[in-house]
């Protein structure tokens, strides 16, 4: 919260003055939402995109304002002035997610009933939910209409989930590297991190704001989603099976457990890193958010949902993808085609797997900024 | 120990009377190997087969020979009188691998410098140890060369290391969803596993033989190892995003992080189950084993080492397996046909994953069948 904006970076909390309706049913709130913006809003408002960042991202879209900014954006890359994302023309809303720790209410937020961190205590969160305070904040700064809505991973779910929500708020959506729901695979690592975070003894139940934080059960959470993130590939050719360089073979190669590999080493510091930004309630409710989203509710009926859908769209996604396939992504666009809708689809041959759109690509760049760009005759 | 064992089963314990010398140079022994034995020993000794078990398995690989034995052996399907591979005519042998935890000298034995368990203190494990063991039992049984050597997975790769290191002793050898070299991919998984029985507080450095064992940390990393076991595609279709049914969605479903869906519920079994059944430091040991694992040692000159071989081969993979992709098979079957060796080679088009090997699959057991009893003119 004390980051220190410069003066075209905007980065604000919005507060709102009542509670809302969680999917669940139960009321829940006011809450604050932190959310960054980069550009300038027209007098029209029709020039805002809303960028969803994907599960353990943040507000910060891109260092493009600020030649100090020690932190560089989660999409530095696109976003920005000249880029593909231009900020020059649009303005860029990024806010973090319901649930998330990075300055929107979530379980590390002080619940107002007892003056402590909520904990477990915080509702379960769904994509829903996350979608439903955006569109608070979108309202909240007078926007009927966005230009277009993007997101990638989880950041793709909640841009499918505005399509199918709020459907005349939007002229075009880009949904990247996602899927209309979760498959039993990613469901079953999402479980695996969660399992190791409640495993630490540290846990105790979600309460552990006045202690040390479970910091070696996030770390494996994180150890074993980012195997997810990256290609069999990329891991051949970064890693491959080189030995960690200031080991010596003789003394501690054949003796413990520490890391040894490169690979070893690099999951760990991931994992490390990871722990210091990053709040291990807010990952168990953000995970399952994901788990638990589908489109069609378990229904099944995609190609209906998805009629409800209003503006054009652009699905991207990665051939090395492994968390959200192609053939995913492709489920999505055939229900658009079923329905006669306005769909782009590209599948771009990266060998990045799921990390690929976070990753400087040309390709996926052009395809973006084309498609934002594009001009109709309504 | 306390197996109640029937006429024609038997369950041996072969120790040694001298220490022998691991791949590292460090001496260490004597040590005991656990080992059971199916169907008789002919004469001439010529009808023997060695069954090599994967990461986790043990010597009981088929109960067929005993009405009353409540544990099914892990290769019941394939192996015992009128099967595949038939212990009417074969003397099948199955040993507990070095460092493992069903009879075999492992880190949970008793050091006998300090009359206390190993625990960490026992040496860091390879392949290539694992068969110089089974070597040294084979020595003990009097066979001078086995009809047959099989195995999969990891004992895959013992088939494979035993081809190269004692190529005179094998008269044909089976290769198993296996590969000549760990990924880095699977390397990855391994370190999450270690990592978690690592962070449990339990661990205490692997010293935890008298008190409670790192339950938590074991059991995560069984079930982030179960995922890479399965397809995709065989999750898809046994759990899909079934909810588990003894949850009540009204009260359950929003408030906890419980089991949830099939797939969460039976992850976690297969890891409460796994912990009952297995020593973590075993774990650490035998999949580091397998992570070293590279029948060149790093040298990448994978045709010439095949070229130590001189018994026909055959490798059988599987088209769904991720762990050890038919790829990976393929490897080896290239470097055997440079060098105009006797190779067979099947790709099943198993939808179960790197698990298919220990499922019914009549297939394979054709293929075995077929090559185990092939007759040649020498």
């Amino acid at each position: 919260m004390g980051r220190n904006i410069p003066y075209d970076i905007k980065y604000y909390i919005f507060s709102q003055d009542k509670s809302f309706e969680l999917e669940s049913g139960k009321k829940f709130g006011p809450i604050t939402v932190a959310y960054e913006t980069y550009g300038t809003l027209n007098e029209q408002k029709n020039n805002a995109i809303l960028l969803i960042h994907a599960l353990t991202g943040d507000t910060h879209v891109t260092s493009d304002y600020d030649k100090d900014d020690k932190t560089p954006g989660w999409w530095d890359t696109a976003v920005g002035k000249g880029k593909a994302i231009d900020t020059e023309k649009y303005f860029v809303i990024c806010s973090n997610c319901f649930a998330g720790c990075m300055g929107t209410t979530g379980p590390a937020s002080t619940n107002p009933d007892t003056d402590k961190p909520y904990g477990l205590e915080f509702p379960l969160t769904t994509v829903r939910d996350m979608v439903s305070v955006q569109k608070q904040l979108i309202d909240f700064l007078g926007i009927k209409k966005l230009k277009c809505i993007m997101g990638g991973s989880l950041g793709g779910m909640q841009v499918l989930e505005w399509s199918v929500l709020y459907p005349q708020m939007l002229e075009s959506a880009i949904v990247i590297a996602s899927a209309y729901k979760t498959s039993p695979q990613i469901i079953a690592f999402g479980e695996v991190g969660r399992n190791a975070i409640m495993a630490d003894p540290n846990f105790k139940n979600g309460n552990y704001y006045d202690g040390a934080p479970p910091e070696k059960g996030l770390a494996i959470a994180r150890m074993a989603a980012h195997i997810t993130y990256l290609s069999r590939d990329s891991m051949e050719a970064k890693f491959g099976r080189d030995i960690k360089k200031d080991l010596k073979e003789s003394d501690e190669m054949y003796g413990f457990f520490g890391p040894m590999f490169q690979v070893e080493s690099y999951l760990r510091y991931q994992g490390r890193k990871f722990v210091q930004r990053f709040d291990a309630n807010s990952y168990l409710y953000i995970t399952k958010a994901m788990d638990l989203y589908d489109v069609t509710s378990g229904k099944n009926n995609l190609t209906e949902v998805i009629n409800k859908v209003q503006c054009r769209m652009l699905v991207i996604s990665f051939e090395s993808d492994w968390h959200f396939r192609p053939s995913e992504s492709w489920e999505i666009v055939k229900a658009m085609m079923n329905k006669g809708k306005e769909i782009s689809y590209v599948n771009i041959n990266s060998p990045y797997g799921h990390d690929a759109f976070l990753i400087k690509n040309v390709e996926m760049e052009k395809v973006i900024s084309s498609f934002i760009n594009t001009k109709r005759d309504k």
